[in-house]
């Protein structure tokens, strides 16, 4: 099953946005009663509820869609997580995950422009991403119940401002910059994804970035366990597993977003979230 | 003006709280229909309704105390950021400040104790610090106008478990264990503050740190000026600003808390956030 938060934009209420279930034609039926799927995620019954659910038919595209969950509490972050880029770059895999944050208003649409300060705009960076979020209440949850806990999957551009993220030791403010990162297009529920599909990002049509999903060193639910034995992960929250090789910024020399470009990070079963750079001249420190 | 969060145990509900003003002689007068300071913040008229509420009266002491503002969108955490502390290391005085995070599900409230499994209780450390809360909504402001956005300063443990912070590079893991930060007593509005005041944090009644909080290399306006250019800062998101010398880690053997230890942090002005260790034998991974 697909999920989606669509934007209802003939509501007369520009922000107003509606949960809804993607079905195989692509059409839209709205799960009535939940303005997104933040909300939906809170209520217990969210499966059924979308499952059944039989409102209002939309039939959405481009811009039509929001962030597929736009109010996270919390977006935990890895680093470091496919095993190849890793192997690759000479380093011995690693022990423990590599965790940082970015906040909920960092999301945009899988199909917005995303409009970048041109104070920040120096070096844009792509990092295509299998997301998972968090379904039911999960605090020191072992890995072999952890799925229990996860309800779906979905595609992230954790999009970087490289010269942000490594202004000092600590990544987050390259991490976070306001509605950058695509995400989205739909929420596929665990039972309809399998592992080891394609993970592809391309620029302008050029393709960056290529793995496959199973080529994680901490999985999805080896993530749940770790991060549940911190803090309790809450329903609706996200975590993004972290990008493999090909970024712009390790390539000699180095490749950046440039003004009018666009970035696609596609997930095979997930879908595609794709959004062009807009560097606005006038915004300054 | 002082503002808190005061949970109701007469209530029935063992979770209710009131967003309060605390008065003179310290009771509290509730501010009807808002459940927190979280809720009340959201009010653009927050500070006109704390000054007049009229609500129930309340003799709140101890862990009546909930978090201060219990439900925050982020919490933006800066390191390195006390001028004697640097310079005291050999280091130059940054350009920029060092900025990583905590869940809201990391608070406690100023007088709770705080529970620690048994696996992460190696290496527990202090970090007094003055918080800071925004009250209005803030993209891209300047520090001149800044000091507008912010609603008060409150006094936080960012209680760290220095094993977590340093397993990898990013800190965010050591920094966000459930229910460890103590967070109040008082939310107290920014015409009742007066910068200059000790910092302090003893350990079993042992002063560990000390400082005055007019040596912040990056001020609270400072701050919401700098992460304001990257992302919304919304009403009752929280700042910690950083701490002074004097954490146990850096000593020469390194001193930890240790179970039934109790960490105290006051800052003159803003009072005391009290928290003993109780470190949970049964909780494995």
């Amino acid at each position: 099953m697909r999920l989606a938060t669509i934007r209802l934009k003939n509501s007369g209420l520009e922000s107003a946005t509606a949960a809804a279930r993607i079905d195989a034609d692509d059409s839209a039926t709205a799960i009535e009663g939940f303005a997104d799927l933040s909300e939906l995620l809170q209520n217990p019954e969210w499966e059924e509820l979308a499952r059944t659910a039989n409102g209002a038919l939309l039939r959405p595209e481009g811009d039509d869609f929001a962030p597929v969950v736009p109010n996270p509490g919390k977006i935990v972050c890895v680093g470091l997580n496919y095993a190849n880029h890793i192997r690759e770059m000479g380093r011995e895999l690693p022990a423990f995950p590599t965790l940082f944050s970015k906040f909920r208003e960092a999301l945009t649409g899988p199909y917005d422009d995303v409009f970048v300060p041109e104070y920040a705009s120096a070096q844009l960076d792509w990092e295509g991403e299998l997301a998972f979020v968090i379904g039911k209440k999960a605090y020191q949850v072992s890995e072999a119940d952890a799925e229990n806990y996860i309800a779906g999957y979905s595609v992230m551009n954790d999009y970087t401002m490289r010269d942000y993220q490594y202004r000092t030791l600590q990544w987050d403010q390259g991490k976070t910059f306001e509605k950058t990162s695509g995400f989205g297009p739909y929420l596929t529920t665990t039972d309809s994804y399998s592992f080891g599909s394609a993970l592809e990002t391309r620029l302008d049509g050029e393709l960056m970035q290529t793995t496959t999903t199973d080529d994680l060193v901490f999985t999805p639910t080896k993530l749940v366990e770790y991060i549940s034995h911190i803090v309790t992960l809450q329903p609706g929250d996200v975590v993004i597993t972290g990008t493999p090789g090909g970024v712009g910024h390790a390539r000699k020399p180095g490749v950046y977003i440039q003004d009018g470009q666009t970035v696609e990070v596609s997930i095979g079963g997930l879908g595609v979230v794709r959004n062009k750079t807009v560097v606005q001249q006038d915004s300054t420190v």
